[in-house]
C-alpha cells in the first residue's frame, strides 16, 4: 500500500475517552478504510484529547503530510467538545451562527417536544466563517469543510452513526469533485477461507502468488472465522480490475477447499443464498456454543425464512429431557462426542421439522477439560438428507475464541455439505 | 483527565494493515487503559505504517509529547517489519545478535517439530545495544527496551495476545520501579446502569454531581447496554479512595433503581452470582434476539450450574410445535406480544425444568414492522415464583442495536425480579 503519489490523507480522532483507553477508536479505521478504498491512502492517524492546543498541533501535524485531514469528535454541545474552535482559532477564522443550522436545531428540537431550543446547542450552530457546511440528519451536530490553500480539513461528528453516514452522503461526493483528477483507485479482491492456518494457507499458495502481475499486492488476514487473502492493485491504467481478475482464475482452484465467500459477506449470508435457493430449512442444537450459532444465523434479516430455531441444551437434563438423547449415551459416549453431536443436529431437526441440522458439543473452557477430552475440544455435526456426518477439533485461545471457532468450523461444514464438498 | 503533572505515555501503533483500515487498532485503547490506570496519563497516541521513515517520525513526536513511548506492531520476521530496525537507527544503536534470543528460537521450533530454526526468525534476535530484552512466551519477537536521556521507548509485538503478556507479566514492573516517583495514580469507580437514557441520568444526578469534592471528575459513557457513569480522582494526596467512597454514597441512592454492577462486571455475571447464592436455574425462550441472550449468558465459564438451555423459537412453528404456543393466541394477539413474550418464558422454564424463565420476542427489524408493531417493538417476559411480568419497549438503531437493546432490557428486568425490585 505504500506508493509514491499525490494526494493523500489524515485522521485525527478527538476525544478524552479514546485517549483514556474506555472508548475504542472504530472511527478511523472506518474513516481509513472508505479513504483508501477513495484512491486517498492515509498517510497517519492521531488520537488526541478535548484540548485546543493538542487538537490543533495534530490537524498541523497532519496537514504536513496530507492534503485531506479528517477530523472526528469534539463537535457536542457541551464545554469539553472544542473541536469546533480549535479549528477556527488554527485559521485565524471567526466563528459565526448559520442561520439555517439554527432554524434546523430548532425544527429538531420542536419534533421532540421542547418549546424552545437549549442554549447549549446553539454552540453546535456556530461554524467557522467560509467553511462548508454539511447537514447531519442523525444529530445535532453538523459536518463541516474548511478548505485553505488546496487542503481540506473535514470536522465529522465522533459519534460512528452520525460520522458514516455524513462521510457517505456527502464527504465522499466532495474528495471526488474537489480531488479527480489527483485520485488514483486502489481496487481488491478479498477471498474469506475457513478450514487452514494462514501458515499452510500462504505455502499452498506460494508458488502462484509469486506469478503474480506487477502493482497486485497480497495480504492474509487471520481472524477467529477463518484467514481472508486479500489482492489489491492501484488502478492508474485502468486495467486493476483486469489484474485482479486473472490472479482471482489462478487462485481459485488452489483455496477452492477452504473459500466460501467474497469481500464482506459473512458465511452465514452464503448459507442464506443456498438455503433459500434449495427451499431448505435449518435448525440447531448447540452446547457448548450456547447460543452463538443461532444468534450468528439471525444476525441476518430475513433469516426466519430458512432458520426455524434452536435447542440451546446447555445442561445434560435439557439433552435428554427436550430431545430425547439417552443418558446411557451421553454416559458412555461422553458429553463431548461425535455420537452426542449427531443426536443435537438430527433430534433438533425432527424436533422443528427442518430439512437440515448442526449439533454442536465441546469443552469450551477454562478448565474442566481431562486428558482424552481437552479444554478446546468441539465436535459438531451436519444433518441432512437422511444422514449425519461429525467432525472432531481442538481449538486453541480462550473461551470466547474456542466458541468463535467452534460455530465457525460448524458453519463451514454445513455449507461444503450445501455445496457438496464433504465425502 | 488533563491536569498538569510531570509524567506522560505515547503510544504509536505500526502497521499497514491498520493504515488502511482493515485492523481496528484495539491494542492502543488497552494500552492508553492501562497506561491511565498505573498513573501515565496518555498524552496522544499515532498510528503508522510499515515505513522506518514513518516509525522514526512518530516516535520523535511522541518523545516531545511524553517520558515513556510504546511501540506495538513491526517486530515479526518478514520483510514488512521494520520497527526494530528503524528504532535502532533513530538511536545510532547496532543491531546485535542476543545468544540468549537465539537459543530460545531454537527451542521453539525444535518443540514445533521443526529440524533448524528458520533463518528469517533469526533476524528477530536482533536488539538495538544496550536495549533491555523481553522474553515473550507466546510468540517469537521479544519486547525491548530502549532508554535514554530519562525517558523509555518500549516495543512489544502488535498481536494483542502477546502484547497484553508481556505488558503485564514487565512492561507494568518495569514502570512501576523506574518512574514510581512520578507516578499519580489515577483511581476510579465505575457505575453501569441500565433503562435510563443518558440525558435523564444526567439530569436526575446532577444537582448531587455538582456538589461532589474538587478533583473529582464524571463521564457518562452511553452504550447499548446502557450507561455507565464513571467517576475519577487523582490521588496524589492519598485520600484519593476516601474521596470516591463519598461520591459513591452520595450516588447510589440516586441511581438505585437503574444500577446493576461496578466496573467491568458484565449483567450475566451479576447474575450467576444472584443464581448461584439463591441455588436456582434459568431457562430462555427467545424469538427476535435468536440466541443472543442465550449467548451472552454462557459466554460466562461456568453458566452450565445454573443454565438449563434455551429455545429460539423464530418460527412459529416451531413456537407451537416445541413450546406449545397455541396458534390461535400467536394469531389473535399477535406474534409480537406480551402474551407470546410471557409464554415464551413460562414454557420454556417448564419444559427444561428451571425456576426461572425469560421470554423475548419482537421486531427487530430491518422492515416488516405495521404501524401497530413498529421495527423495534420488544415485548419480554420474565417468570418466576409462579408469576410472569411482561415489558413492552420500542428501541431504536438498526438490527444489531435493537437486539442487543433488547437483551439487555430483558436481562435487566431479570436482575430487578432477582432482587427484589420489580412490583
Amino acid at each position: 500500500m505504500t506508493q509514491s503519489r499525490d494526494m493523500s490523507s489524515a485522521v485525527v480522532a478527538v476525544g478524552n475517552e479514546l485517549l483514556i483507553g474506555k472508548t475504542v477508536d472504530t472511527n478511523g479505521s472506518w474513516l481509513s478504510e472508505k479513504l483508501t478504498d477513495l484512491g486517498v491512502p492515509v498517510a497517519g492517524r492521531w488520537v488526541t484529547g478535548d484540548d485546543p492546543g493538542l487538537i490543533q498541533g495534530c490537524i498541523k501535524d497532519a496537514l504536513e503530510k496530507a492534503d485531506i485531514v479528517i477530523v472526528t469528535g469534539g463537535l457536542g454541545p457541551t464545554s469539553d467538545d472544542l473541536t469546533r474552535p480549535a479549528v477556527a482559532d488554527l485559521y485565524r477564522r471567526k466563528l459565526i451562527e448559520d442561520p439555517v443550522l439554527v432554524q434546523g436545531l430548532q425544527d429538531r428540537f420542536s419534533a421532540m417536544g421542547y418549546d424552545s431550543l437549549p442554549q447549549r446547542n446553539l454552540v453546535q450552530a456556530k461554524v467557522p466563517e467560509g467553511a462548508i457546511v454539511i447537514d447531519n440528519k442523525e444529530g445535532t451536530a453538523p459536518g463541516l469543510i474548511i478548505e485553505d490553500a488546496g487542503r481540506a480539513v473535514i470536522l465529522l461528528p465522533g459519534v460512528p452513526r452520525e460520522m458514516k453516514l455524513i462521510f457517505d452522503l456527502k464527504v465522499k461526493e466532495y474528495i471526488n469533485d474537489q480531488f479527480r483528477s489527483q485520485l488514483i483507485p486502489i481496487l481488491e479482491k478479498t477471498f474469506n477461507t475457513s478450514g487452514i492456518p494462514e501458515s499452510l494457507l500462504a505455502d499452498e499458495t506460494a508458488r502462484y502468488i509469486d506469478k503474480f502481475p506487477r502493482g497486485v499486492s497480497v495480504a492474509f488476514l487471520p481472524g477467529l472465522k477463518g484467514v481472508s487473502l486479500r489482492i489489491t492493485t492501484p488502478d492508474a491504467d485502468g486495467q486493476g480490475l483486469a489484474r485482479l481478475s486473472l490472479c482471482e482464475d489462478v487462485l481459485m482452484p488452489v483455496i477452492a477447499p477452504y473459500f466460501y465467500s467474497m469481500g464482506t459477506t459473512d458465511i452465514v449470508d452464503t448459507l442464506a443464498s443456498l438455503l433459500l435457493s434449495a427451499k431448505k430449512s435449518l435448525a440447531v442444537g448447540e452446547s457448548c456454543t450456547g447460543g452463538l450459532i443461532s444468534k450468528r444465523i439471525t444476525d441476518r434479516p430475513g433469516s426466519s425464512r430458512y432458520f426455524r430455531g434452536g435447542i440451546i441444551a446447555y445442561d445434560v437434563e435439557t439433552k435428554s429431557g427436550v430431545l430425547g438423547i439417552e443418558k446411557k449415551i451421553i454416559a458412555t459416549k461422553g458429553v463431548v462426542s461425535q455420537e452426542v453431536a449427531s443426536l443435537l443436529a438430527e433430534r433438533s431437526a425432527g424436533l422443528m421439522n427442518a430439512d437440515f441440522g448442526i449439533g454442536i458439543t465441546g469443552v469450551a473452557g477454562p478448565g474442566v477439560g481431562s486428558d482424552d477430552v481437552p479444554v478446546g475440544t468441539v465436535c459438531h455435526a451436519i444433518f441432512g438428507d437422511g444422514r449425519v456426518q461429525t467432525f472432531q477439533n481442538v481449538f486453541g485461545g480462550n473461551r470466547e475464541a474456542v466458541r468463535t471457532r467452534a460455530a465457525q468450523a460448524a458453519l463451514f461444514s454445513f455449507f461444503q455439505m450445501l455445496t457438496n464438498k464433504l465425502d
